[in-house]
């Protein structure tokens, strides 16, 4: 009994697990990760809550609780979580509809959001309904973040060209960005291309010249990260400097000093109603994301994660972002990586970069006082441009129509008529897609290649058949979807072959009937009846065997159930 | 040139075909079969135009041009098109949305609702959507029914004991009887009760009567079939005997007299929109409903039905009814198993009830005056419990719990929550579970059976192993929703397994493989990889592995595709 709780209590605390064998080199290798971690996503932290419309001490917030509450409820041992780009992106266009930006009904209805996220993450995981996120296929992942990657960039250039502009689409983004073209501040020009130019050379230039330098590559990588944090610095010195916020340029202004402070959610249904979708489609692709970066950086120490147990740390997670002022977050793609290859071996790496970017909402915020908002717009379109990859659409092309379907229009209308609908758009017709191909079967009539047992194509092999008998295999389970389609197929193929006398239904590719199958097969052996064809099944899997054995089909068949194929050719014929 | 358009004419107008050798014997038996099923339609026009919440004449309407259209675009020499229960239920669902019974205004909007309903299934059937009624399952049609034929009836009682009540499910139905139980007209219930008793008798008792008295079969049938026609004479002539009317028993009053008018659908956006989704369920349902009653029909004569071209010629019934002051109508089941019976041999029996109908509106009409609604109740009442039947919750018990659910939820929703939400939840939960299992495929691990070249479950049987070689056999497509099911499972598998140098992936049951499964599977090669395992796959199929020869994943898998298990495991063994 008491062995059977600790399981269970380690079962839903992980960090009982890894907590126990806790060393000396373990800490070490965690501070180290946590430094860097912590000089990445302090801008980040910044940038992503600008693109969520909300005050950027909120992006801090996110990153200080959350990762605490990951690190004692989480399976993996390197995922950073905190806000990310999509999820920020999602936010916005969820909280958007039901308060205006800049308000503090907009704040609240953010908070409430990762709340509701937090509530369904857990009760997905306690329940163990990981598997719905299954639904929502890679190449419609890919068509999703490629296309909200394009929206969030261009979203962020009203802060690289100093304009008012909004929109939750690309047109609308473009019609407004172009409508005020004419009132770009050439100030904030003068921050923002420079800025966005440099994170570009950092990302891709910095590293092999410092290693070409002699620089050692953990502190070259250590450097090429520390790029965004550079750009802040020197353009918040040069906003000082100059005076830039008389000629117009944005800043950050007045970030409170100190910690989190305690916050509830809003408990209000009409809020949680039209919250309530949001909150689902935030849960799922961000989940979708965390587990499979988790698995990936797991795998490669041969190491696991625990697909139901990371929805509840993630749960966890938004629930804590939303007691402390947090919006929703996620397990983050890049900075997971980062946090890996510094050498993470445990959550408490996580828990120490809450502690970084604790002690910078304590000591750092005042210096951000003059941080132009188009450095900031510069970290966000370098980031998410490299989450830009069209590559999925020649991928998909070439391997499967189907999906290229369902990420074109997950694309398209991700594009052109905004984020929630697209993905919601791009599950409905994968599914769609995947019902339709199940619904229309390859079947094939067959024949006896000759000298052996086996049965083949007729059109595509030389094989024997008999006038009286017909053979008809399906490569596909028999279910509603597809069971009138074998009707057709069967009755049209039966009818004025005078000849006929017995049809033969290989079940060799056949892993379940179900009930609108069986039906069907009933309909099919009545009419066949009905001209004098008689009905077999041959080579019948086991468990459909057996609960075809539970009806009174077999009883009432008109023909019999041979074992092989042969076989019932063989007695057949005789 | 010529032959093709002769033979795309002869496709869209069957009437082309069975015309041509159209003959006496023909005629003779068209005649007979159309002057029973014209006694059996009258009442039940009649009565499910009241169902409908509709003047009795335009059930008279729905069964003239809709029958003469469906005469010439439809294939089925058997069906008998007209109003039925359930569609002039869902009629009376839809339309009660938009307008009040006995409006002027309600009448439009079912004229229009048929006229939506047309157009949708010429849409389908010339872009040959047909399968689309696929996803209507069975058991979720079975279920549906039943708690409609509930409905129906429970919704009748009210013409029974001449008391007001309304509801669109059971609950609002049975609280609003019982509210006005004491309001009971006891003239009412004297038409009603013992118009529904004879009704039933004639149903059971009245045809084994007749034959056991020497009266030959075919005239005992035509006697059985017009017993409702009786029941209306008796009642009528007793309500004006007695003067019923003058003791508030309901009678149908007057019915204009002669043929329909012609009408007009309502043109209006906002109206259309409000009906869309239910002329889409009416004409899934229909279609359903009348296609498998055709298909069962033809069989019994060899002859054949074309669905796609069904879809046109109820779409042409739908688009007759809504411009001659009709409503939505499909093929019914009693209606054209009488047709058949009577020997109906091509669709012109059709067009001979129709003609006989309009005799009936143009003659007969004013005889209906002191016909009690009561007697049309007992009809409609007598007629919807024979489709009422449970039996479909003990068949899926037994065989299928997932598709108990799916009937369970449809006539649960159906009853208590409405027709159009009850069979919505099915579909849309017969998708789900269908999703659901395929997402959770068996996975079994299999070793060689000694002595042969087999390769079985190691839980069933006693099989060589290799500790060094792991083998997995997935029972079922490889496809986005069980993609991470089979990572996960692979991943929980291996970790920890530290002899294990190979991995086969035995795809003898995988029919396709999806963009998505074949990430998952680069994602695991990647993976086993990192772990120092080698991937392998065994028995792919021709068409699975011509699609997979299109990519980079052969290349870059760190093992190899072997064409049989046997051959894999013998050289990876060596």
């Amino acid at each position: 009994m008491r062995l059977v709780r600790a399981k269970l209590l380690e079962r839903y605390l992980p960090i009982l697990q890894w907590g126990r064998g806790y060393d000396r080199t373990a800490l070490t290798n965690d501070l180290v990760a946590a430094v860097i971690v912590t000089i990445m996503l302090i801008p980040q932290s910044l940038a992503y809550a600008l693109l969520a419309g909300l005050p950027a001490e909120m992006g801090l917030y996110a990153s200080i609780l959350p990762l605490v509450a990951y690190a004692i409820f989480g399976t993996s041992r390197a995922l950073a979580v905190g806000p990310v780009a999509v999820v920020s992106l999602l936010t916005a266009a969820a909280v958007g509809k039901v308060a205006t930006p800049g308000s503090a009904d907009y704040a609240t209805a953010a908070i409430t959001l990762a709340f509701l996220s937090g509530l369904f993450l857990t009760f997905l995981g306690l329940f163990r309904l990981g598997f719905l996120a299954n639904f929502l296929s890679h190449p419609v992942i890919a068509g999703f973040i490629t296309a909200s990657g394009i929206i969030i960039a261009t979203s962020q250039l009203k802060h690289i060209l100093g304009v008012p502009a909004s929109g939750h689409n690309l047109l609308e983004l473009l019609r407004s960005l172009f409508a005020h073209l004419d009132e770009t501040n050439y100030y904030t020009l003068a921050v923002g291309l420079p800025a966005t130019a440099f994170l570009f050379w950092v990302r891709k230039g910095l590293k092999p010249r410092l290693l070409k330098a002699g620089v050692k590559p953990r502190i070259a990588d250590i450097l090429a990260k520390a790029g965004p944090v550079g750009a802040v610095v020197v353009t918040t010195l040069a906003a000082w400097l100059f005076g830039l916020k008389q000629r117009g340029v944005a800043i950050v202004g007045d970030v409170p000093q100190g910690l989190p402070p305690l916050t509830l959610p809003h408990f209000d249904a009409e809020l949680w109603t039209s919250l309530l979708g949001a909150a689902v489609l935030i849960s799922i692709i961000g989940f979708v994301e965390s587990v499979s970066v988790a698995q990936t950086l797991a795998a490669k120490k041969r190491q696991r994660i625990v697909p139901d147990q990371e929805l509840i740390g993630l749960g966890a997670s938004n629930i804590a972002a939303s007691v402390s002022g947090g919006y929703p977050v996620t397990g983050g793609f890049a900075r997971s990586v980062v946090n890996f290859d510094a050498g993470a071996e445990t959550p408490a790496a996580g828990a120490f970069t809450a502690v970084g970017i604790a002690l910078a909402a304590m000591a750092l915020t005042p210096l951000l006082f003059f941080l132009p908002k188009a450095t900031l717009a510069a970290t966000i379109i370098v980031a998410v441009l490299s989450l830009v990859d069209f590559s999925i659409l020649k991928t998909t092309w070439n391997y499967s129509r189907a999906d290229f379907a369902a990420v074109a229009a997950t694309i398209l209308i991700t594009l052109g008529l905004g984020v929630e609908l697209g993905v919601s758009a791009g599950v409905a017709l994968s599914v769609f897609l995947y019902l339709y191909r199940t619904s229309r079967p390859h079947i094939a009539e067959v024949g006896l290649v000759p000298g052996t047992e086996h049965f083949r194509n007729i059109e595509r092999h030389k094989v024997q058949t008999d006038p009286a008998i017909l053979t008809i295999r399906v490569d596909e389970n028999l279910y509603f979807a597809n069971a009138r389609y074998l009707e057709d197929y069967l009755y049209d193929r039966v009818v004025g072959d005078k000849d006929l006398k017995h049809v033969i239904l290989m079940c060799s590719a056949v892993n379940e009937i179900d009930t609108s199958a069986l039906e069907s097969l009933e309909a099919i052996d009545h009419r066949l009846h009905d001209m004098g064809i008689t009905l077999h099944l041959s080579e019948v899997k086991g468990p459909v065997m057996d609960r075809l054995g539970r009806t009174k089909f077999l009883a009432e068949l008109s023909g019999r159930v041979f074992l092989s194929q042969f076989a019932a050719v063989k007695e057949l014929s005789a």
